[in-house]
């Protein structure tokens, strides 16, 4: 049979590594597919970086229209990332009848139902494993292996810069700006890590998940983001003590109101195997109603752990080409006209457990007025925590775990005590997950 | 589309599952596979139980071959178990065209090469994933989700009920006969557990897995398998002091030699995720040269978790079924035509670390009559643990981790240190894998 011929938009981190992966493994993976696999096509900015990888084994253009173009290409896989260029060129890979394999979370999460409606109309497959959680094969698990389930929800360690900050602020006591520095130095981070830290990219790929768990269009601009450059050395060291790791997690879930979406720093407790996913490793947690809990853990970035994403997608769509259209995996998991209309919830509709700590006058009568305030709210307290006053002080922290209750409702009753006169400051709220 | 209709032989834990979760998610799994799937003839032994589980929607049969031989059904579902009427029945459905999907890690371990033959010569579909880790969708990862990787090792804690017997004797302190007696009680074990506790139901699983990753025919007769019967409490509380935990792990690793296929209690370090793997969970850890380490985590068995990959099984083969055969996802992950015939090593070439606790004289000279004979096997020591002798006693243990060194090599130096008159009884010999 005539090999499947491949065009790389990009030869970054991700692409090199989906060129040697594929290179090194080329007999392995025809084993697999049936079929030899070529990558025929290069489009680059740096001509001269691309030849020293390709050693003049492929054509090199600058021009990625000459890839999407190009009519004995079957496959476009775009590597080069962002929205603009990249969009574009997918769009007109999908117009000349391609079949795509992209790792851009950002398009995905922001253009998905534009990019899927094209590629429908066109009878063509577009996959993205590589855009989520990089190596780990989690948008396969969702869209193909828990078929039978209702999912009920997913709960992601899906950035590896923040979480490798998040398992050094806790390691070695130190603050995020601090570890910030290090990770920069390390590579870890990058120089503008806004999307990192911020939790944009968290988001992109959170929203990528919820679409296919649940069904419904790619809403990431409904998506509640929150990252972890607030977050203090302090809380994590209270949340140890109360038996709780704080990871910034993605969670989406289904409710009788709708869709929860977000992304933020959550305490979870110490003894799920979630919560002891270190350093730059990313984890899925997927609760569904016929299987349970399952999680799936791995390298969440990186050249080759991405481009074994990036490979797995060619090689099914080398299988499903020749599958009816309507009998291959929907782009997300539900086929384009069951897809549902539920609603994203804000983050105010949300109901959670929450970790808050006070700065407290050390007098008798503080703990009562707050506790009267959260009965006032229907708030139950399931553990709580107050410190000594340091030598000298006057003051001291109350740190208290709620049960669940509604993020309206746990902002007005804390309005209500920052405002008493006992109270230093800005009461510090975070949310805490069981993942039961 | 006219739905895909299902034959199920079997209506016990796993096929009820499927029959409960099958009808409870039926708009779900449509809006997935775009297609009805209806179970249209049951086959079983229990007329009553299976038309109360049934509620007289389906067609209840007693004889199998009802079944097999119907000319409506397009996908046969074997959830008998065993080898005798479960091989014959599928062969049967296979002879007649029909897709089979099966839950039984014994028929494919054994017979899988005969299965899979009779399946390409007839263009239908053998289904599994349900015959390994119940609900974890590990089959998938392997066989599509890891495509681009040369897999180099597999480790894997398969086996629910010895998970929970080692769970509870390292928490508890407990010996084996103990805790077997409780895990029966609880229903964690069967009445006969000789299955679970002497590894070959491990084996079964680590037999499939290995062809799926390495691309061999199935040997399950190869495997080394060895159980958790002979495992004392004192062993669990030594490797915790040393920082290991005590798994019953399948392990499967390709070497210069050939391919390790084991199963045996290993010692693995606490730090590592899978070491945190508790009760009757399974996770199967995978190397392979690109992605690096991936884990896989959920419910090894039980109804709905087996149902769910039963189930998503079935949605693959009604998405499949009109692919080009030779596009299909190969029964062992590698086209039918090239599979590798790379050699089973037999345990005495494995080549790993060790674990050795011995009862020794407390007096000096002891020890270095012991590290002189190591030393003669170049065996080198990794850790090593001296205990004071208990009140009244002159005789004290003696544990030692060695560093990697070929099983007949520290069995000859074992057979030197056993010999010698200042050593009492047999030495302890568990292996050791870093799993890095």
């Amino acid at each position: 049979m005539k090999p499947i011929k491949v065009g790389l938009l990009g030869l970054g981190t991700v692409g090199s590594g989906t060129f040697n992966v594929l290179k090194r493994n080329q007999e392995e993976i025809m084993r697999r597919a049936g079929r030899s696999i070529e990558i025929s096509m290069v489009a680059v900015r740096n001509v001269d970086r691309a030849k020293e990888i390709t050693k003049g084994e492929v054509e090199i253009v600058t021009d990625g229209n000459l890839v999407v173009n190009h009519p004995d290409i079957d496959i476009v896989v775009e590597l080069i990332g962002g929205n603009d260029i990249a969009k574009d060129l997918v769009l007109k890979a999908i117009a000349n009848g391609k079949h795509v394999v992209t790792a851009n979370k950002a398009l995905i999460a922001k253009h998905g139902n534009e990019v899927f409606k094209a590629a429908q109309d066109k009878g063509v497959m577009v996959a993205f494993e590589a855009a989520v959680a990089g190596g780990i094969p989690i948008i396969k698990a969702l869209r193909e292996g828990l078929t039978a389930n209702r999912i009920q929800w997913i709960a992601g360690i899906i950035n590896g810069t923040t979480n490798f900050i998040l398992s050094e602020m806790r390691d070695k006591g130190l603050d995020f700006a601090t570890v910030l520095k290090q990770a920069q130095a390390l590579g870890y981070a990058e120089v503008d890590p806004t999307f990192d830290i911020e939790g944009v990219d968290a988001a992109h790929k959170l929203t990528i998940m919820a679409s296919i768990a649940f069904g419904i269009p790619t809403q990431f601009d409904k998506a509640y983001v929150e990252g972890i450059t607030k977050l203090e050395a302090t809380d994590i060291e209270y949340a140890e003590q109360l038996g709780y790791r704080i990871k910034l997690l993605g969670i989406t879930k289904r409710s009788e109101a709708g869709i929860e979406l977000r992304v933020h720093p959550t305490l979870i407790p110490e003894k799920r195997l979630i919560a002891n996913v270190e350093g730059a490793m990313n984890a899925v947690l997927v609760q569904g109603d016929a299987v349970g809990a399952t999680l799936y853990y791995g390298k969440g970035a990186g050249s080759e752990p991405t481009a074994s994403s990036v490979i797995a997608d060619v090689v099914d769509i080398t299988r499903l080409a020749s599958a009816d259209p309507e009998h291959r995996v929907p782009y997300l998991a539900f086929q384009p006209n069951a897809l549902s209309d539920l609603t994203v919830l804000p983050i105010s509709e949300v109901y959670t457990s929450y970790y808050l700590r006070m700065r407290v006058e050390d007098k008798p009568g503080v703990l009562a007025d707050v506790t009267k305030i959260l009965a006032e709210f229907s708030i139950s307290i399931d553990a709580m925590l107050q410190k000594e006053p340091g030598e000298g002080e006057s003051k001291t922290d109350i740190i208290m775990l709620t049960h669940q209750t509604q993020e309206k409702n746990i902002d007005a009753a804390i309005a209500r005590i920052e405002a008493l006169s006992s109270v230093s400051g800005k009461v510090t709220k975070l949310r805490l997950e069981e993942l039961s």
